[in-house]
């Protein structure tokens, strides 16, 4: 399979996901589905497809898959969990002294941290070319989400709190951590990915059932038990959300083994655009001239990003020093 | 002189148009001097010190300076003239359809048409990248420009009748191709630039003269002939407003002939960036997220135009196919 027809797959799942949600509400934008359950039930779903492509891996594959099972290296899939806590923390933290336009705004961050972290914890040069790529596309967001003439929620940039912005940079690198330690780990060796996944899932869902259980302490237990009421509410498109939210999640991981952090960056940015244009069509949502700019220069970062040089420049193709692994 | 010292020059020259024309005015912004004479006195302040600079050139230089004299050579000089009377008239009727934010906003096609013009008609190739870097840069002055939330003026973009839309177009292509125009007649042969300017100010003169001669009949004379109230409440800061426009044409002129229109194009676009943050701390204008969204798009475009491509890609330093001429 080729990294970008992945990648082009995850940017539709990714875009379907803000739809189908908005589609699963009611009327009154209420759930009738506890929504704190989609994440764990994401987790399970992602665990028992790896276990099943595993099982098959086994069965077809001459030879079998290489799996390590020592705790050495099992333990440090408990990483990724335990920074994705720190962040959902942080950002209940940040919504505190920012608002949600301006801590979405902040977001838009998280491309250029994961290209720093990228450049120093995988020691991934990246061309000044590159560079210029991935900042244009961290302002091609941010030009789609600029508040337009006539908004109603009309608040300055720079109205937060100055710790709000803080923690949305402390946020933004959290997150891009997480991200390319995912990398490093499903890179350093050889294993079947979906071994590495299962290892990966089974941290996800008991953090997640953790953060389960939290909430049913915060809440004085007055809704019972979570596992009591676990499925209440899920209708169909409630399910289609919770199928949606893994597939993309497994997609992810397969980015992550066989193209880059990059790749998988790119792909989540467009699908925010690709969500902008859908919505003037499904909901009553006002096209703006900053969505219209913020594609545009999206899509050049994108062409500058990945374009061989030598196209960019009408030069003969020549041996350029840095592109990603290919897919195996 | 190196053309990026001239073309800095430019930016900040052009930048400051906007500011003294600002400050020239009176508190309720009305003028007491006629703002229709600014253009002929500019043209007049071209001519006197293009036959300075040639007549100094004619002293000092050990040849004398080649001058072709030919009718057929010189009637050519009328063009840009003429295509300037067609643009202002067109520019008045356009703005009968669109808003003068909308016309703003559709001035940056220009950056574009110039591009392609240059392309055709002087055979210039261009690269992906700095077609990607053009694009950018119109992208970059537009983001700039969008009406922010809580703005005065709130309409939108596309409420304007189509009319007005291909009026603007028009516009845009007739502008950039009086730039290419005077690249084209500029270059042609190895005249004295000053020679060559003193033929384009006559015709800018003569037309600028015409023009305040219409307004003169269109007036009914009230306010009698154009030449008895010339210099009427010309302060020093309305003075300057025109030493400034001179200036600003006479070092566009010299870009035309020693670098390019694309250089051009750049300078006045950062210009108009220049003013913008300008105005920040000399007028009572708020600072918006797009307009540094704007600067930062412009700014990568710049370096994407100019920066050589072995710079951008970490490639040994190669002969590049496409680069403008060097200062002689």
């Amino acid at each position: 399979m080729q990294w970008y027809f992945v990648a082009a797959l995850l940017t539709i799942l990714t875009s379907s996901q803000g739809i189908l949600t908005k589609l699963s509400q009611n009327k009154d934008s209420t759930y009738d589905y506890d929504t704190a359950t989609v994440p764990f039930l994401g987790e399970i779903f992602k665990l028992l497809v790896s276990c099943f492509f595993l099982w098959r891996e086994k069965e077809i594959s001459p030879t079998p898959p290489k799996l390590t099972k020592e705790w050495r290296s099992m333990r440090l899939f408990l990483v990724p969990s335990v920074i994705y806590l720190f962040h959902n923390n942080i950002t209940f933290l940040t919504l505190k002294y920012l608002s949600p336009s301006t801590y979405q705004i902040m977001g838009n961050l998280k491309i250029i941290t994961t290209g720093i972290l990228f450049r120093i914890f995988l020691e991934r040069k990246l061309t000044k070319l590159q560079w210029m790529a991935i900042l244009l596309l961290a302002i091609g967001t941010t030009t789609s989400q600029v508040k337009g003439c006539g908004d109603s929620m009309c608040e300055s940039l720079l109205s937060g709190h100055i710790t709000g912005y803080i923690l949305a940079i402390v946020s933004a690198f959290l997150s891009a951590f997480a991200g390319i330690y995912t990398e490093y780990l499903l890179k350093k060796n050889n294993d079947s990915l979906y071994w590495q996944n299962i290892q990966l899932y089974t941290c996800g869902v008991f953090f997640n059932m953790g953060w389960l259980i939290v909430g049913d302490f915060q809440s004085g237990f007055e809704k019972g038990f979570w596992w009591q009421r676990i499925f209440n509410g899920y209708t169909l498109t409630a399910w289609l959300v919770v199928a949606n939210l893994a597939s993309s999640g497994l997609l992810v991981s397969w980015l992550m083994k066989y193209a880059d952090n990059i790749v998988k960056v790119y792909a989540t940015s467009m699908a925010m655009l690709l969500t902008a244009v859908l919505s003037q069509f499904l909901f009553d949502v006002k096209a703006t001239i900053q969505l219209v700019l913020g594609i545009i220069i999206c899509m050049i970062s994108l062409h500058l990003y990945f374009t061989p040089v030598h196209m960019l420049v009408d030069l003969p193709a020549i041996e350029t020093p840095v592109r990603r692994e290919e897919d195996p």
